[in-house]
Formats: structure tokens, C-alpha cells, sequence
């Protein structure tokens, strides 16, 4: 039996302790067991089943010599970063679902596991409870990954699917998602997003092998795409999402977020709701896609437990999780080759030959609104070079990209 | 630097190689380096850039101190059993893409391994170079995973697809596939099931923490599907594939492979071609899919050097594989609960009544070839009661089980 600490009783943090209740033979089968001795709270929690386990204190749980591993659920880069730095260094190892502070801080602590023979996971910080990290780090060990095109955001993806299956306008079905409560009262980091940004720019880290940071990826969000734009996308058998992208071209790497067409070929559109998917092209293995709920309280905090049961089973030991201090850089992603889709103002017939001659041959040409157009590029352009281009032309509406 | 042998160069043991070499930077940087001392075949490779490194007594090998990891890509249960315990005996860690093997003695092999500090790992013998048996084992760790339902087989997949696409028969389809190298010349292990049977059965094992036998569980193959099957079908809105499941009722486990009708809203449906999809729900994260090429050289090669990696990095440790010796047992397929769709012989409106009174309430009936009728019950009736029951129709054509 390994004692554990929970630092933060909220959403993922009640999560850990249900988790590890309903499943506590299996979790004793395979790791031994783990016992809730201490949960961090401010707060108390009358009635609850582990009111006698919460303390408000950090440094009861950290002089204890028992405690073995801290499951760190409280968010945020402050006094998160502060009690898990505290841990490490006494060798106590720490699970995480905040990407806040694995994006930031992720590489400095994971040098502190290391040198104190404890581990420093962060599964839950990406896709929920789908086991992506673990599948990065370890299941494709042996693979060159050259691409990730995934959806990393449910919120977003609710969104743009009731957008995409009912007509509706982002301001609506927005409002119905916050009333629901698959969208926070400020939205801003997913519908932007930052969200899926920061957890970007964490699978780029483990896959270049170095630190990359939120502040170089690239975000567009969700808030200009229309009705209009959707049944463009419907017209050509595409799906519109909030595409988070990793990619080499040459030598270079991006990362960007942004909303992208995509065809229904890909199991990616095939993503629904709050569901999230990630497809990695690696160069074995070729696409290879992982498919889950990327949040909630019980899949989230599944993916803590599973880290908690992994650092139980090896204490004394550092557990490889793929961050690195070197500092890895991204391209500017003006330099990224990509397709893209355009809404035009007039009548293709008459506007067809211009637009061509500026951008290419496009692969198809057809109108959904009265005096406007869509235009699919057939061939990449470099982003530069595309905004370059559309100077020249007259009456843009609008474009998305196509992944 | 870790030194290895490889075991059979056929497609696997030459993919192996190869994988090693190109990513032989990446395998450096994660996990120290391979090298590949010996190859161990009955065959000369002469031209073959390891063909200095190929030996045909396997003592060879055993006899060599400095190798700690062997990858046993030889396949059948004879030699391939013997070789790999004989060095599990000598604390080499074996890896493996050998389902066959895994199936019939991994849980003893992997007594062996545990009983010699080292390891005995089979990522590669499920679902090919998708991280399959890691993501059961330690990414799943704290759920407890209660049905997969999985398309495992990529030949029967690709036929199926074919078949739908085409209206063709099966005959033709497999024909076809034969002559592109995705059909063996004697194809009866993937289109009669065996193949998927022994990749569920390994499956269920790790669930289960039992070992669980592919004599015990029932396989149906494709032999019988005809382009009416597939008709329907695409009436119905729904995809035929070839599905390996394990599920629990009560406190009962099932096994088995059959062909299943599935629904559009199931990303199962989504799999088409050789690509392999399983659909794992478990008990905290609810539904989550894992997707890609489930054969093939390379992914599969890469399965195998993934497990070489994480063996080289835990020399004299075991890592935990999730078999048991201990016996599991599956229940009888009689008592399984589920759907049916079936076609029968005369007219929908003069029929209906009966078959309801006879099966219960049907969702849909429609018809599509003349004097038949397709009919798809509305609840589940378990396997034993339904066959039962149809004894009491007259004029049933066929039937196919829903997902």
C-alpha cells in the first residue's frame, strides 16, 4: 500500500479519490493499493466521505515521511508549481492534470525528478483520460513522429458539431454550451484556442525532444466561423474542426491551432462532440489515431491514478516521461505549405479565370449564397505567400485553411 | 549500447533490422542503442547489409554473455517456444511478434521472465504497430475495462470494405486480395476468424488478469456474407465488419468473433481497408478507440523494437505484462444477450405480425430483393433463446448479429 496526497479537492481532485474507491482491487492488484492519507483543501468538506483526510496546510503532508506520491490537481502555475517543486526534491513523485504548468515548468521539474529519484507525470494534462503521453513515450518509442493533427479540445468540438448539424450561429450554440456546462463562464482559452495550444506545444515537446513553448504556437480560434461557412463545408463532404497541428515540412517544425477543413476520409472528422481524437503520422508506423474523452471529472482523473499507480510501482526510480530543458524552436508558420479555402464575392463564372491566375488551379468551384462563391485551392501555397495573394484579389470574404 | 538477436528474417525479422537502422539516432537518444549481433536463420542473405551477422544454431546466441534482449519474429509455437524460454531461463529478455505463441504460452513464458529479473513483452503479436497491450496494461491502469469490441484482422477487413464498396462477392474480393499480397494462398486463419480469435483471446487475458484460451472462444468467419447482406446493410445505414469482442453481462465474460452489423454513430464503422480499430470502454473513461495499420513490415517491426527499447532501458528488472497463469474462464456464448437482423422469405406486410409475435418488436422492416424481407430486432435476446426461436420461422434466409 503506498500513501498518497491529493493536492486540491476539486473537479479532478474528488475524481481521484472516486477512482481510486470504486476500482481499489484492481488498483491493489496492480500497484499494491493506494491510500488517500491527505487531501490539500482550503477548504473543509463536511459529509464527505475523506473530510478527515484534508488538512490546509502543505508542509504536514510534505513532513510526512509516508507520503510517497502527490497527485496535483489543483491548476494554475503558483503555488502548484511551488508544492510539486517542494515534492520532487524530497523525492516524493508528483502526478499532474495541470498543462498550465507542465507547458511552463514541466522540463524544470522533471530534471528535479530525476535527480531525486522520483517521477514527475502529467498523462491527464492532454486528451483526459486517452493515454497519449504514455503512447508517445512509450508505445511509440521506436517511431520518428513527423505529424499530430489532432482535436485536443471537447468544448470547442461541441460546439462546431451542433454548429455543423443544426445551422446554428457560434453566439447560440455557445450560449447553450455554457448553460450546459461543457463551456466555462469565460471561454475564452478554449474558444481562442489556448487550450489546445498549450497542450500542443506539450506532445511537440515529446516528440522534438526538446522545450517547446505555448508563447511560439500559432492560435486562431472558433469565434468568425459562420453558418454559412459550414454549409460550404457541407457541399464539399468536409468537416470544419479546431485542428491543433504539429508538422515537419523540410527541416522545419510548427505547431499551430486554427480552424481547418477537413475530408471525410480522415477518421478525424469522424470526431462528434465533446470527444477528442489525435492522429500521428509517424514513420513506421505510419497514421496511427487515439480517440476518448479529452476531459471530465472521472476520465481525467483516471489518467492521475494511472500515473499514481505507476509511480507507486516504482519508487526510487524515475519513470521517463519525454520533456527536456534543451530549448527546441518553432518556425514561423508564414513559411507553412498548406491548402486553403476561400469565399469570394461575385459569380464564379465571371471570376473564375482571376482567381485562378492569382492562386492556383482551384478543385472546385460552387456557390451557396447569392453573389458569392467558395474556391478550394487545389495545390499548397505558403502562408506568406497566400496572405501575399490575397491582396491582389477583390471581395474576400473569407478562408480556412484545409488540412 | 544493447546487444540483440533477431529470431527469423523473414517480413518481421528484416523489418526489425531495418527499423533500428533508420531510426538508429532516436533509438540511441531513448533508450541507449541497439545493435543487432546476430540474426538467426535457416536462410543465407547474401548481399543483405547484416549478412555477416546471420547464424543458424541458435546456441550461438544463447552462449553469448553480452546479449540481453532477443526478438523473436520466427512465428509457430515449436521452435520459437523453445528458443524464447530457453533464454527467459538465461535472464534474456525475449520480445515478440508471435500471437500464436503469446496465446498458447505467454502467461508460463512470462512466469519465466518474472522467475529471471527480465522481461517477456508481445506489443506487436495485437493490433500490429498500435499501441495496443501497453495502453491495456499501464495507460489503462486504473479502469477497469468491461467490453472491447475490435476490428483486429486487416485482410477480412479490407474484403468486407471491398465487398461493401462494390457489391462484389466474396469469392471475387478474396481473389483479388490474394493476388495484391493481402490474402494469404491459404487464407483461413483470417477469413474464418482464427486470427482475430487469438489476438481477443490475448485481449481478454490482460482484462481479465486470467488466462483465457482461444478454444474458448467462439469464431464465426465471412465465408457466408453475400452482396444482399451488404445491400441491406447500406439500407439500414449500417457497416458489416468482422468484430472480435469481449464483453461482460452480469458477472459473466464473453468472448468471440463474428460478423456484426454496426451503426454509423459507432467510430468502429469508421475503419475501412486493412487498417485495424478497437473500441475499449471501461469503467471511468467510458469509450475510447485506437486506430491504425494493424499489419504490415514496418509497423509491425516497430511494435517489436519498441518492446527491444524498453527492455534494453530496464536490463535486470521485469516489466509487467499484464498475463497470469492462473485459468480464466469464459461463459458459454448461449447466454450472451444481443441484437439480430435477419432476412426471411415472403412479404414484409403479410409477415410481420408473425415474425413480432415469434422475436418481438422489429425497428425497421424493409425489403430489397423481391419475395425476402429484412428484419431488425428492436431488443437484445440471448444467443441460445434466439437460435431457439428460429425454428419456429419459416423461411429464414440468414442472419447476421448486431454490435
Amino acid at each position: 500500500m503506498t500513501n498518497i496526497a491529493i493536492l486540491g479537492y476539486g473537479t479532478v481532485g474528488s475524481g481521484v479519490a472516486e477512482v481510486i474507491g470504486t476500482n481499489a482491487k484492481l488498483v491493489e492488484k496492480r500497484a499494491g493499493g493506494l491510500y488517500v492519507k491527505y487531501i490539500l483543501d482550503l477548504r473543509e468538506f463536511p459529509g464527505d466521505p475523506y473530510e478527515d483526510r484534508v488538512v490546509h496546510d502543505f508542509d504536514v503532508i510534505l513532513a510526512d515521511p509516508e507520503i510517497k506520491v502527490i497527485c496535483e490537481t489543483m491548476g494554475g502555475a503558483g503555488a502548484a508549481y511551488k508544492f510539486s517543486k517542494a515534492a520532487l526534491e524530497k523525492g516524493i513523485s508528483v502526478c499532474t492534470s495541470n498543462k498550465e504548468l507542465v507547458e511552463l515548468h514541466g522540463a524544470e521539474l522533471s530534471r528535479i525528478a530525476k535527480e531525486h529519484n522520483c517521477s514527475y507525470l502529467f498523462e491527464a494534462s492532454v486528451g483526459g483520460g486517452i493515454p497519449l503521453i504514455r503512447t508517445i513515450v512509450e508505445g511509440l518509442a521506436a517511431e520518428k513522429v513527423e505529424r499530430i493533427c489532432g482535436i485536443l479540445n471537447g468544448t470547442t468540438n461541441f460546439i462546431l458539431t451542433k454548429m455543423a448539424g443544426e445551422g446554428a450561429e457560434f453566439a447560440t450554440v455557445l450560449a447553450e454550451a455554457q448553460e450546459h456546462g461543457y463551456a466555462e463562464k469565460d471561454p475564452t482559452a478554449d474558444i481562442e484556442g489556448h487550450d489546445a495550444g498549450r497542450k500542443i506545444a506539450i506532445l511537440a515537446s515529446l516528440v522534438t525532444g526538446k522545450k517547446i513553448s505555448f508563447n511560439d504556437v500559432y492560435t486562431e480560434g472558433i469565434t468568425k466561423l459562420t453558418p454559412v461557412d459550414f454549409a460550404y463545408a457541407k457541399a464539399i463532404g468536409m468537416q470544419i474542426k479546431l485542428i491543433a497541428l504539429y508538422d515537419e515540412q523540410g527541416d522545419k517544425h510548427y505547431a499551430m491551432v486554427s480552424p481547418r477543413l477537413i475530408g471525410a476520409e480522415s477518421p478525424i472528422s469522424c470526431v462528434q462532440g465533446v470527444f477528442n481524437g489525435v492522429m500521428i503520422h509517424s514513420n513506421m508506423l505510419d497514421d496511427s489515431m487515439y480517440y476518448g474523452r479529452g476531459a471530465g471529472r472521472k476520465a481525467t482523473a483516471s489518467a492521475v491514478v494511472g500515473d499514481a499507480m505507476a509511480c507507486a510501482a516504482s519508487i526510487g526510480e524515475t519513470i521517463e516521461n519525454g520533456l527536456s530543458e534543451e530549448t527546441g524552436d518553432l518556425a514561423n508558420i508564414g513559411t507553412y505549405a498548406q491548402r486553403y479555402f476561400l469565399r469570394l464575392k461575385g459569380s464564379k463564372s465571371v471570376r473564375k479565370a482571376e482567381v485562378e491566375n492569382v492562386l492556383g488551379k482551384g478543385h472546385i468551384v460552387f456557390d451557396i449564397e447569392k453573389d458569392e462563391f467558395g474556391f478550394l485551392m487545389d495545390n499548397a501555397m505558403e502562408e506568406t505567400q497566400f496572405m501575399a495573394k490575397l491582396e491582389k484579389l477583390q471581395g474576400v470574404i473569407g478562408y480556412i485553411r484545409v488540412l
